[in-house]
């Protein structure tokens, strides 16, 4: 699949089995034209008249690298590769593009309670590979606030619910960053503000969760949860944070509409990161482009923080060698990791993974070419980002 | 004049004439080594004793790429332009470089009374091209300002005057982001305030409007007229908004000297770009850099976001083709738009189209060689970006 | 060493002695290899269990750069690196790193008291260049704060031991970006807010200065006393400025690991910058990076302010060309430096020193290819950049 010219111990370092540490599931029945493309769009909106988000850089990439594998020319009209994708039908289409990602086990973030996306063990099940579970704890929340009576109820239940799932995941996720923004207070709010802000959420519980208190309440019992069991936090930031959910997720999506791209900068955590490292708490970035340059900063300079740019690669596209290439400038080799970022359709998947490869190839290549690099450091990076970090921190 | 390789379709799009979006007048008079250097500076503002602003990548740019249509060598020395330019006399110059930029239309931002600028329908007669006016609304605010003897006349005369003026015009236009930051509070000031702000104006007229609550009240009523009239609203920010008006220019540079960079980052925009959302008025980014990843982001999350990164090109010129890149990585194709963002000197405009031509071409044909985008879409793409989306918005 | 392909002229102007701006003394001991890594690490943290600080961009440019100079192969692993480092002595290494480097004088920041580290004529001596002092204002703040008794004897002493400094010196340099951040009141405080700062200060003169009306205070003494006697004022940002001192500066670190990385960015100083200009005291932005953009267009903006990107190319290594690219996308030629921003070992100097001259060279082979700039015209930027503007404006 790499067209560029690379030691075969660096090449096939680069095609080895990946470890996609951070996915959503997606969706396991046909879809209309419409339907696909608001899976496609970073807000879930529709294109205005006249347009179509496949006039995008993932809208190309689909029709470059998905059609042949739905065995059509590269480049095929969207609504011949629609129709054939309707044709195979959504379980072909899904363990086609999922296996060809190549990769060996996903860790499902699996918070919608959408049942026409495909669970973890799904996912792992159309793809060839292991699955493991992410709990994103504004989940756990909106399910304990839809059934607390009263405030100690609701904070009792936090904790009590957090453990639980914790149990059964490989680490725990927040979403903080589009519903209150990086720049919260870092400090754990103080108990009498957060049995008020309780009782003001348990009257109106079907809301999503955009009180700072309590949002900033529920992270640091999650740390508390983390913590004690080892676990990484992983934290949306900038692309993912701002977009909110994808069209996929009906409720919420006032809420999503007012996050600001600026507010959901990494380096706005910096604090809250500094006061985390005693703890030892791993910290992981996700996606965080355009800002993917302060996250890299932060992993270099805190021993507990690690770095993606999940989302960002698949939507950058034919772009996305550059924005790997950023990534590499600050970030340590063995803080970095691959994700895919995937979410809705198995596409973003397969792009995930490819794009990610050949990214990171076109740079190892440079670098072992002008000499930088040996070619033994390069498939030793190159395994660790693709999948010995994540092995070591999710304890795979 | 483009170098690189590529197919003949995607070679004609890119040749093809293009709509200008968004240019002020240039200077009809020959002007001396002093006002020409001026005007090549962001600032307006003299180079340090013993240098040049010719020691900038535009100034390189000028003497690469204008001195040939002046008669003369690539790289001629300063002096040497400057001399030939005035042997020439400017009414040929501005002939010479407006048409040599190939531009079918020029949108003109008017709002200069400098009788030294050329006018919209003047800009047009030199560049072979149709020209339509952009009403700059803090202008009319001023010339209102001016004639309004109480805070009631001043607030009716500023409706019925943008009314008059979109009347005649294709968009409305606001350089808020140099004057009080992109960072104020979206809401809909209230009417006591605006009076009370309106008072405080009319005791100093002359001076360029800076309080915040006044210059959102102008830009409330002009999305109002917007709204109204199908008109879109073009913003000012990064480079262009920060810099101010250039050196010609007098008034108001106090004012300009404050803007803070970081204040006219279009993501500080999203949440009053959220809030006109349902209005479906057209948003307009203009030059962005160094925010063009994020307002790509803004014009890929909302539909009624658009966005270039005008000046940026001819002012980053030999470097213009990682600028355009970075817009590439997520902007939609239908969402991006050319100006030259040209001020001051014909060279502006000329580069801009320049520049303009050379990154998307540079860009095209990394992705059709690569086979990425096939010729057909990456044709249809320079099309889009370079006449057909502006046709579209403006309805030209 | 340049593997691109460049005209004589330019290749002898990039080859030419630098002058370095801004530098730290380097360890004058031998090294233990956990020593070492800290050294290595912007934070002076240690590497995760399991992980080394030799994994990172910079880790392997030692690897790749350095170890030839100890006449090891290129790519020599860490324990033989530092293995044959200790067999030379630290004294033979910083002669031969140092001395490879090719820098013709050192502005040395002296500030540690750190007696492992070489002084600014030692500095000199290794390296075979001239040597020339950068007062740290802050420190000098430390010392006054120790002696002093009382409110106004601290605020006399501080000025007289600024002026006693400034007088041997080339240059003031300020560390308050990582402080207290650039957002800070740009206004000079008030007489009455100084003494009551003053007198919390001695209460506790041990600690780190982080009261922003006592940081402001002496800034602006500082501003006074460069203007008097015609020095410019160094800045820490960016990179540099967040991360602190690195590993050998014990004292303050708490202070430092607060430091967020947003609120160094240059684009936050504009307010006080253009406050600055009719002062005309030369404003240098260090290191920047990854806010070079923002601190290539204050350069652009206004006269009195210079930037480099120091301490970014060593630390970026292989990707540095792209960090020097984007320099040159706004930055006037007549505005940049050079600098290693080299601390605690010498091989931050020969990579910063190296990592420049393949980052300029590959941009200047890129635009004298394309055409886009004339041989004559890259070679004397090369030499302006290199060595002409420092010593026009340091006075050397």
């Amino acid at each position: 699949m790499l067209s560029v010219d690379l030691p075969d111990t660096v090449r096939d370092a680069l095609h080895a089995p990946l470890v996609d540490h951070h996915c959503h599931g997606v969706r396991r029945d046909d879809l209309t034209r419409a339907q696909f493309e608001l899976l496609l769009h970073e807000g879930g909106g529709a294109a205005p008249p006249g347009t179509t988000h496949f006039d995008t850089p993932f809208g190309l990439a689909i029709r470059r690298w998905c059609a042949p594998l739905l065995d059509l020319e590269p480049h095929a009209p969207p609504a011949v590769y629609l129709s054939r994708r309707t044709e195979l039908g959504a379980a072909e289409v899904n363990r086609r593009l999922l296996t060809a990602a190549g990769v060996v086990a996903f860790l499902v973030d699996t918070a919608s309670e959408d049942a026409d996306l495909l669970a973890a063990a799904e996912m792992g099940r159309h793809g060839g590979a292991a699955a493991d579970e992410l709990v994103r704890i504004e989940h756990i929340e909106r399910e304990v606030a839809e059934s607390a009576r009263i405030a100690l109820d609701y904070l009792d239940s936090l904790g009590e619910e957090l453990t639980a799932r914790a149990a059964r995941a490989v680490a725990l996720k927040t979403v903080i960053a589009g519903l209150c923004g990086l720049d919260f207070d870092p400090a754990r709010p103080s108990r009498g503000s957060v049995i008020a802000a309780a009782n003001r959420r348990l009257a109106d519980p079907k809301e999503p969760l955009t009180d700072p208190v309590l949002l900033r309440h529920l992270l640091w019992c999650a740390i508390d949860v983390a913590r004690e069991r080892g676990l990484p936090v992983q934290f949306h930031t900038g692309l993912g944070a701002a977009a909110g959910l994808g069209g996929f997720s009906g409720a919420g999506t006032a809420a999503w509409a007012a996050a600001e791209l600026h507010r959901t900068d990494p380096a706005k955590l910096s604090t809250f990161i500094a006061g985390l490292q005693p703890a030892g708490v791993p910290v992981i970035l996700l996606h965080c482009y355009p800002y993917h340059r302060q996250a890299a900063y932060l992993a270099g300079r805190y021993p507990h923080v690690y770095v993606d740019v999940g989302l960002a690669l698949p939507h950058t596209a034919a772009a996305s060698a550059r924005v790997m290439e950023e990534l590499l400038e600050l970030a340590p080799f063995h803080k970095q990791l691959f994700s895919s970022g995937c979410r809705g359709v198995a596409e973003s998947c397969l792009l995930g993974a490819l794009y990610y490869r050949q990214a990171l190839g076109t740079a190892l290549a440079a670098r072992v070419g002008a000499g930088e690099w040996s070619a033994a450091d390069a498939a030793r990076i190159a395994h660790m980002i693709g999948s010995g970090n994540a092995r070591r921190i999710y304890r795979l």
